[in-house]
């Protein structure tokens, strides 16, 4: 009886289980598709031209649709219009560069394509049935081969990769579809027709309907990158020489930080594939050309990377503030002014450089004067007036020499990961964690040393190499300032206003 | 009657220039044809399978086309069969999972669009002419915007890309060609088929013919990256401690090391890309579930991603080789086998870690031995036991300061930087570069001071970090090594040869 009634009860629990889990799902159902449309609404809103853009395809298919619709007024397009429509598909890209760039590849690919397949077709028809059918089988092979392999070089892949596309597809087409040159001729020519339709229609929606240029893009993003790192810099600065007792109020603006630091060097570092394409559709974009010779795409790409190479060195200083063996507090803030001061010198510089990207104009004579100089001689002369610290550690050191034996080495929160790894190896990876955490802790209390000065001397010594590194940026945006033409920079007319220097320091 | 001569002769001299211009073109011409050849012949050698990914197109074209060709044998299909030629054209890709996925795509987006597009055609005939007409109209500016919107959406760009545009592309071919029901299923219906074909000749030609699997192009990847690291490291400690003297001997050497370091890193870096397409592209090959429950590409990601994280401390090491300020010689040579050994443990770690993927094995527990951890307290205690270097700099310092107004201050070297160039704004890079080093030189001689240990205690603490960091790359390592169920190390059957640490000093 008793048993019975435990089993009622569990399958009660089971149904109402079952109910509970539809219920759920039901009720997940909502929360679902709100997560869809936010993100629908998102993608909207971190750049509003993919709306325009969006539009614009739609109504680019309904123009291209009206030749079906409107069959009565053009019959003989209508036979071939789907190539018209496939055009559009494929060719309105999302900038006026990349646009013009697949429309000519496709143009150019179709018309090479035809020439070589009518040629091929004629030496076909005047070698006979049979000879002529293993006369386009093989041209077919190697054409198919030759091209696909030819697609494997950069520099075509680079460039006319979709063009190579094309080709090989309306070549095999036109090959195989038909034995006789006069309806090759034909085919060819309404192809034409209708996929000259398709790229003006194209070209009509990309080039005079809100345009989207890809050289503002990448204009864009260079002096965005320079903002970024700026931040970037200011906020490694003000993490590094914050009171870290405070943990629990601060933790998030801390992890903000974090993420600022994070988000600014990563956008650079990745940027290069994404500038590239951007480069490369610019040069495409002759609106560019009106106003100085040629847009210079080149020189935006060498700023990038100049960009890279500086930003390595925000890498090794966040990398700084993660580092297992920390300088102490009470070192570090012996330093803080001079450090805060260079780092707010080489933030004005990267911020000046940006907008002066910005408002195309060359760089203010300000950001080349003496006060980076100041800063850093600033710097080197603190570094030395603090002769007693690491003199008291090397004195520390003979003291803890003496009996080496007794005390730990002071490497030894490093030095213990592996050994602890080595012991504890099947242990989850969580509790690890902790308890390296716990022993390299127990090490810093338990030992001053040289070595603990040395994570600091890698953050001064990288902040004076981010100057040196500076100036090879500048050099480079200078150089785009010549090249693009950029307006001579005007005192009377910018008002500068002198802001202080961004970095507020946790005190 | 001199003029005349002279003009005659100015005359004549410059028809040779003419001749001699186009004999040097004609001269041209075949270099350049070699340089093609040549560029053609290294795509091939770089990786061979990039030929057999060529003929595997060609032998695939060729099939497809016999469609065509045998007209007689299947009447039905060649109207239709300009698709299946569109398909192989377009879905035979280099590896076996991009093809999976492009051809899934294909087919998911033309069965979808054919579907909808069935079921507007269906509304509109039932609405009469004009309405019918003025309903297809809206819905192909409806759907073309809505698709178009959605392929921003990362998640859908990243796996559906192309699916959307042939959803796009079918949709609008049939909404628009016809207004008769039964055509559209006869055209829906042919269609499938003739994909259908092209489908299966790709996945014959991708799956059973000299297939190409991107997991094992990942796997492959990511165990070279390891070894590059590790040559990399060695190679930046080799040209760290080498005697600079001998200078004009091993300058080709010289470049040679620094080809290699930059190699290195810059190959890890760019890899994420390139990692993640495969990665995606390894999801579709089903081949590798037959092992493991599943192809961990994901684990694969993840270790990528903290080898670029280490990259990062190797790329700031490099930059110890490269800055302005450089520690002397004669203090970098007091550290140097303590630094050797370092660096040398931690690249056996790497070539073991490098080792144990490509075989598919566990690590061997000898690399989370102590021989790593008795190298780093080595270092540490080299660094303690020279106390007088820096007392000896801090002393010298003080007679420095005595007579502070002489002599030049120790970082004017890079403060100089700044300085020079607001005065020779206008001078040409090169220029400007070759003074800039004859300054830093000057002043390098003039003082050694503690701020020229600083790059030295930078190089140090880098190497210390590199350790640290080591360790998450083991854990990822050890990680991929359970996911995907590597076998365990067996000592016995590897008779391990201990390799000597592999970097020869120049000494």
């Amino acid at each position: 009886m008793w048993n019975k009634v435990e089993a009622r009860s569990m399958e009660i629990s089971m149904e109402d289980e079952d109910s509970r889990k539809k219920r759920k799902n039901v009720l997940k159902l909502p929360k679902k598709m709100k997560k869809i449309l936010k993100n629908l609404w998102n993608v909207g809103k971190e750049d509003p031209r993919r709306v325009i853009h969006a539009m614009k395809v739609g109504v680019a298919l309904t123009l291209v649709s009206l030749l079906y619709l409107m069959e009565p007024f053009f019959k003989g397009v209508v036979k071939n219009a789907l190539w018209a429509v496939m055009t559009v598909v494929v060719v309105l890209e999302f900038s006026a560069g990349a646009t013009l760039r697949k429309g000519l590849n496709r143009g150019l690919g179709t018309i090479i394509a035809g020439s070589l397949a009518f040629f091929i077709e004629w030496v076909a028809i005047h070698s006979g049935k049979v000879l002529g059918g293993i006369f386009i089988g093989t041209s077919i092979f190697l054409i198919g081969s030759t091209i696909t392999y030819m697609r494997f070089i950069p520099y075509i892949k680079k460039n006319y990769d979709y063009g190579m596309l094309v080709f090989l597809l309306t070549f095999n087409l036109i090959t195989v579809s038909s034995y006789r040159v006069d309806t090759v001729i034909k085919i060819a020519h309404a192809r034409l027709y209708t996929i000259g339709i398709g790229i003006g229609i194209c070209l009509v929606m990309s080039l005079l309907v809100f345009p989207i240029w890809s050289g503002d893009d990448l204009h864009k993003s260079t002096f965005t990158k320079l903002q970024g790192l700026s931040r970037c810099i200011e906020a490694c600065v003000h993490e590094y020489f914050e009171d870290k007792e405070r943990d629990q109020e601060s933790s998030d603006s801390e992890s903000d930080d974090e993420d600022l630091i994070y988000k600014g060097y990563k956008t650079v570092l990745d940027s290069k594939s994404a500038d590239e394409a951007l480069a490369m559709f610019a040069k495409w974009e002759l609106r560019n050309t009106r106003l100085c010779h040629k847009f210079p795409s080149q020189q935006y790409i060498k700023v990038g990377s100049v960009l890279r190479k500086f930003s390595y060195t925000v890498v090794a200083l966040h990398g700084c503030l993660q580092t297992e063996i920390q300088t102490p507090r009470s070192i570090r803030i012996l330093f803080k002014d001079p450090c805060v001061r260079l780092a707010g010198e080489i933030c004005k510089v990267l911020s000046e450089l940006s907008e002066s990207i910005q408002n195309r104009r060359h760089c203010s004579p300000e950001i080349l004067s003496d006060s980076l100089e100041a800063a850093l001689k600033d710097l080197n002369s603190t570094i030395k007036s603090q002769p007693k610290l690491f003199l008291g550690s090397n004195l520390h050191r003979q003291t803890v020499e003496q009996n080496d034996t007794v005390s730990p080495l002071p490497l030894n929160s490093v030095v213990s990961l592996s050994s602890l790894r080595s012991v504890k190896k099947s242990a989850a990876t969580g509790e690890k964690r902790r308890l390296r955490k716990q022993l390299s802790k127990i090490a810093v209390m338990k030992s001053l040393e040289f070595s603990e000065a040395l994570p600091f001397a890698a953050f001064a010594s990288l902040l004076m190499e981010m100057v040196a590194r500076l100036d090879t940026v500048i050099d480079e945006v200078e150089e785009l300032g010549t090249i693009a033409c950029f307006k001579e920079y005007d005192k009377t007319v910018e008002v500068r206003v002198e802001k202080p220097v961004n970095l507020v320091v946790g005190d």
